[in-house]
């Protein structure tokens, strides 16, 4: 179901510059019980040899290691919300969260954010317990580049039916750690419980990470790239959970929208199910597509699920590097 | 597939008297992530129809509240291991663990363990990251009560396959919270993240539930249950994870055997994948059934599996009280 077509008028502001990418870096761990980034990049940081090409050596980096030590989500702050210019440029006291404190020193180490100094590319893996497959995850602004790199890791992995959800901040500033790079993208993996690796999950985001290093490598190479469609999820709004007087679930995910992440939810479908038996349903005028339908790490924020809509947008080429740039290799 | 057959010489141990059981107790959030025990017991703590029947009412209870505030299994203690002597008769010290002192409330609240005080029955809780459907656990003693109730759950509940474990303990005396009363069993569902509450696993547990009181109640009211042979699982021993000479993990479960819990494993089957592709087989010399497969909660034992055998037991009748008994309701 396509509601939509449109251009790129509008949809992206990174910049992107012709130049090869030499600093690009794959962080794991930046939420520490989400465990395939976890094991990948420890696995990495062992043996590097999948994230080395021709032309770059991606870098593992561990972004939480004190919740991975701990196995939970985070220890003080949730780090995938740290990024903001305003937490990265305050003055540090010893009072300081734990991942304020990482985020800066994050920020150190790929960025600064904004910079001329920042890595040119950071690829951050996460898992959900949602059934949302291998999504693709893309900042409000992002590039042609990173449409490519979607389109490239969804014809090089067909079996995974790769989706791309442009998550929009109800906030300008973009505050995930992918933001603290030139360009970036999120990988969120699932249905995967908090705590758990599972072999599926790890050797499907194993596969998109080397595919991943093998579309830079060709850009780097000066590999052009042709004009193509896509389709992909766009945030509207989210949907909490219903509560009891006292603040409390007074319900769950309805079975029939539980693990029907991405699939089209249409007005007057029944999207939770109270204790007292009670169904409630979806009072949209329109068909929607749920995404993080019933995720372990929402329960906080009392978030049931993502609501969103499926445009296809027309990606120009990706021109090929100019030979004294490749040359510069 | 029936590796033996067995009647019950030695295979339980636990009394049960010929009176009404009066004195039930239903608790969930004994680890305080497993979602449905949790708002199952909430929701009774504010609508206890569901447990009342004509000769009795159980009680539901929150097990470990701090763990449950918390979203997190335990916060100093495993909470389903402090149920031993030693912690519950100890001296308290003002160092001692949260659980530590629950356990010993809860154990002046439904016990003390072992005494004529103890509440009659215990149904405790439960869910597992595991595919483990709706498993029924049994304590290392038990009684033919209990093994009728396990009876009755599965044929007034055919849809759910309700399999019958037996969890030996490596030490002799049990240190769950069902082992406080004088009879008790862990309902175990799955698979459930941790920290989500599915609409299917909770009305599942309700269904089990609410059968357990069915059966309390007609024994209660003087009915007889005829003899009959029952599947069991049994425990054997356990299986860790591969690990590197760090002690990290060297690999995961295999991904012919992630999800497989209760299906028969051969001689020769692989059960890990090694980070380094290579498989692992099973070295075993017959058949087992594992069960708690790529349990999230086990991770920090390094536990991967456990593995059972599958036997058939003949379980005598159960005999009806006496019109004394049951008048005296």
């Amino acid at each position: 179901m396509c509601l939509g077509t449109t251009g790129l008028t509008g949809m992206y502001s990174s910049p992107m510059s012709q130049k090869p990418l030499r600093r690009v870096v794959v962080t794991g761990g930046t939420h520490g019980n989400e465990m395939s980034g976890v094991y990948l990049v420890q696995h990495w940081l062992q043996d590097p040899r999948e994230l080395q090409r021709p032309s770059f050596s991606a870098m593992p980096v561990l972004a939480n290691p004190e919740a991975v030590a701990t196995c939970c989500r985070y220890i003080d702050y949730d780090l995938n919300r740290a990024f903001t210019s305003t937490i990265l440029n305050s003055k540090a006291t010893p009072d300081d969260p734990y991942e304020v404190r990482r985020a800066r020193e994050l920020n150190q180490l790929v960025g600064p954010k904004s910079s001329d100094q920042a890595f040119d590319f950071l690829l951050d893996l996460h898992n959900t317990t949602a059934n949302m497959g291998a999504c693709l995850i893309l900042e409000s602004s992002y590039s042609i580049f990173t449409l490519h790199l979607c389109h490239y890791l969804k014809l090089q992995n067909p079996d995974l039916s790769c989706c791309v959800f442009q998550y929009l901040f109800s906030r300008k500033e973009s505050l995930g750690l992918d933001s603290v790079a030139k360009n970036g993208l999120t990988l969120e993996l699932g249905p995967q419980p908090q705590g758990v690796l599972r072999a599926d999950i790890y050797s499907q985001m194993r596969a998109l990470v080397i595919s991943a290093m093998d579309f830079i490598e060709l850009f780097n190479q000066g590999t052009a790239f042709p004009a193509f469609d896509m389709e992909i999820y766009k945030t509207l709004d989210r949907v909490n959970f219903p509560l009891t007087e006292d603040g409390a679930l007074a319900g769950t995910i309805h079975p029939q929208l539980q693990d029907q992440d991405l699939e089209p939810l249409k007005p007057g479908a029944p999207i939770f199910k109270l204790f007292n038996g009670e169904d409630v349903l979806y009072e949209g005028d329109s068909t929607v597509f749920p995404l993080f339908i019933n995720e372990a790490a929402y329960y906080e924020k009392h978030l049931a699920f993502m609501k969103s809509e499926k445009i296809t947008i027309s990606v120009p080429a990706l021109s090929a590097l100019t030979s004294a740039s490749t040359l510069a290799l």
